[in-house]
């Protein structure tokens, strides 16, 4: 499958966003990701739950049943299932098989989100996106965070992955929302380290533009800026920037002035869709909410513009899509690394 | 296909209802039935007539045709067929190929419905149901019959005959709209008879429940009351209830009261698609046509309340159901009877 | 795939319209046609212009996209395109690899369409429609041409084409709309000259019909009348009539009175969809606006009527049509040669 060349087009063992820490309540919310039916929960003392979405009886969703204290009960014959996935109680039978059971998954809630593990074996928590750096770790002082509106995009994970990696796409698909943002078409420096990558690219002493005025009235005349892409995991990717230096007088880098970041999240519907999340964090400006809104929207109108080119591609790219003769450039670098990084993780779930 | 594994998921030497007796009119009725393109019609006499739903000539369908007196006239180039599927008349040659014709399907009406029977060679009338132990044979006297509201639903066949083989449904997906019915928890008593099959559940000797009471005022306080299935064939199944007898004084029981019966039609439109027809027969109150509309309105939402279930596990089956790896109990002992009574069939018929 | 039995359901050596030459301007148009994405437009200096509709970078369609100049400028990343589909700027990058181009396409404007050839090698523009007979060539000068709403079908263009090869269709799918036409059920002459194919049927010395004396008032009493199918190529079909000449005193064929055409344009969209072009022709009444815009509206309604048919088939044909099994009879024999004759290049050009 475009352009990952393998069955599966995401790879698996790894920590995927479920949905943010607000739509887990006590009514069921029932989800697709990895292409699996799940459904989940909060237990009365607020514990998130995760199962497997269809009764183990007749294959009916949960989604049509009900909660019951903690235990989850099938909308068409009553079977009930603990949070563990165990049946706990069927209507018309005083024994139960112990074969009559369903999945359940680990969850982690950090931050803004609940992080779900859907990969083989006991869940590997080295691998949970540490995103402290940008206020998403345990401790948020010092950040302020605006959880962005939930999208579903009928595209697939890879292409909203790709699109992050470049951000000269700035100048074309954002072009009316963001305005004019040289900085989008500067040499990108791409840098790999670990499991993350950095695409940067960066303005060294150039005059303040209006954007970053804006945000940061005490920005000076002159600043250092950058642009960064900074992918932490296949399920969390940052679009940060602008990030602001003040320029000292002899033009080289001086103070910090402050960093706004668009927090990407990717989690994979199926093999052609894709739940879109984010939040927008920012180290200034922490109680205003004016700015936070006026942000919110730029940003729900660009994230939109993003879809409606990813779902166009979507639509034609298992036609006439094939990633062995597309004509890349320099700045499809970071993107290709992390196709072939994660070509390899997938083809190693599958050996 | 889930549950039967073969790649027929219905039988086709069976009779199935083509619709309701008054659905054959002088207007040209297409409808899909075992995935196959049909017209009815009745003949200026009065009989009910099926052909094969498209002309010989360049696949049009007759739906956009016409009837010219008992013929039936393509709307494309105008090929005229008889009641018995031979090529009439071809309004631009004098010569007529005998091999110009399409199937005609036998028919018999009895009661509200026209059956059809699309099997392999002669129609077995003996497989014809009788139904005549609920109102539905030749003669209806002493039986209120009420057509319900036909449904096109995007379910097997398969999923609603499971459903109506465990009643211990009705406590769950209809708790709201049946209300409590403990008798449909009660242990089931499951009997063979033939290609018939009972599922029975009894309460013996219980105080009188509401809704018993409002139906049969003169039911006194204490009843015997049953709830069965009754599976005639795979087109015709009964949820038979309340059944209703007096208690004796000791206990036992006594005089019968009345029988009410939730009757269903089962034709399979396609593989996963299912025309649902289904009359109410009663024998009490036969005149009270405020009785009729009320037990409409119920029995209206609670096939609506099934069809959501079946039509939600549908979307899913495919790819996630397996019949053999799934969780059955005791109350599906009737359900798993049938099945493999039905793949049998099945199996035989493609031998 | 019915009827042609290859995989290919249309010849792709051919001249098909992409589309009337009102439809080339600057803004871009987007259009699948034979199955492939295209787009169009036209340069500063008015010259139609058909490149691939996806950029060679990362697949983004050029809808998206938008004109500079006489370049078209991807959405995506600003790669830019000459008219003859070179990359001509990438704003990432000073290099650009000869291999970053895009197909162009030839194209021929004449008379009210502008001509696109997507076959192999060279256009060969012998195969080009010679239509001037009917006012469709260099000089339209004496002939009256109405440009018909664009239609397009959601079914196969065979079908298309075997409806306009026999005209017997006209006495029934639009015996409304068309009223009695008596010519349609006549006996037809099929005669095949090089790639044309004529299918004619004639009336000689018939009382003037109504539908004659209303568009030709000074027919005369009685008059030879022809209706031909006139088949230029599988994208151009003429269904020529009434035409119309004074009968004799003897009754034999007199003065020529006038000629009213209805020109179908079938341009395949993929397999199972079909662009639907059309023009009316007439020499006669040349600058009467009223009878245009009645046969506009007439005309409007019988290609829906044909849809809606063509439509119908097209939905079952995939399942229950076989041409080697359906019944064919005399009115047949021009689409039956057509149908041999494409099967024969559908099958050299996959050879």
């Amino acid at each position: 499958m475009y352009p990952i060349d393998e069955a599966a087009p995401y790879p698996r063992n790894q920590w995927y966003v479920a949905g943010t820490g607000q739509e887990f309540t006590r009514d069921i919310l029932a989800r697709r990701i990895l292409d699996h039916p799940l459904v989940f929960y909060r237990t009365q003392e607020g514990e998130p739950v995760a199962l497997w979405g269809l009764c183990p009886h007749r294959s009916m969703p949960f989604e049509l049943g009900q909660l019951r204290d903690d235990e989850l009960v099938c909308g068409y014959h009553g079977f009930a299932f603990s949070r563990e996935g165990a049946c706990v109680s069927i209507p018309t039978s005083s024994q139960i098989s112990p074969a009559c059971r369903v999945k359940s998954y680990a969850l982690v809630e950090r931050g803004p989100w609940v992080w779900i593990w859907m990969g083989d074996g006991e869940p590997d928590h080295a691998l949970l996106p540490d995103a402290s750096d940008i206020g998403l770790g345990a401790d948020p002082s010092g950040w302020r965070i605006d959880i962005t509106e939930p999208f579903v995009m009928q595209a697939r994970a890879q292409l909203l992955i790709d699109n992050l990696l470049d951000l000269s796409h700035l100048a074309f698909v954002h072009n009316k929302t963001v305005g004019p943002a040289p900085i989008a078409l500067a040499q990108a420096e791409t840098v790999r380290e670990g499991s993350r990558l950095f695409v940067k690219r960066t303005m060294e002493d150039e005059p303040t533009t209006p954007f970053i005025s804006y945000l940061m009235p005490d920005a000076g005349d002159r600043v250092w800026n950058e642009l960064i892409t900074d992918f932490y995991s296949p399920g969390l990717i940052n679009a940060g920037g602008p990030w602001v230096w003040k320029s000292r007088p002899d033009g080289s880098r001086g103070e910090a002035v402050a960093k706004l970041n668009f927090v990407h999240v990717v989690t994979p519907e199926g093999p052609n869709s894709t739940h879109y999340f984010g939040v927008l964090t920012r180290n200034f400006r922490l109680d205003d909410d004016e700015l936070s809104l006026a942000m919110a929207a730029q940003n729900d109108a660009v994230r939109r513009e993003d879809i409606i080119a990813l779902e166009a591609i979507e639509k034609i790219v298992d036609r006439h899509g094939d990633a062995k003769r597309e004509i890349s450039v320099k700045a499809d670098e970071g993107a290709l690394m992390i196709r072939r990084w994660m070509r390899k993780l997938i083809a190693e779930e599958n050996a």
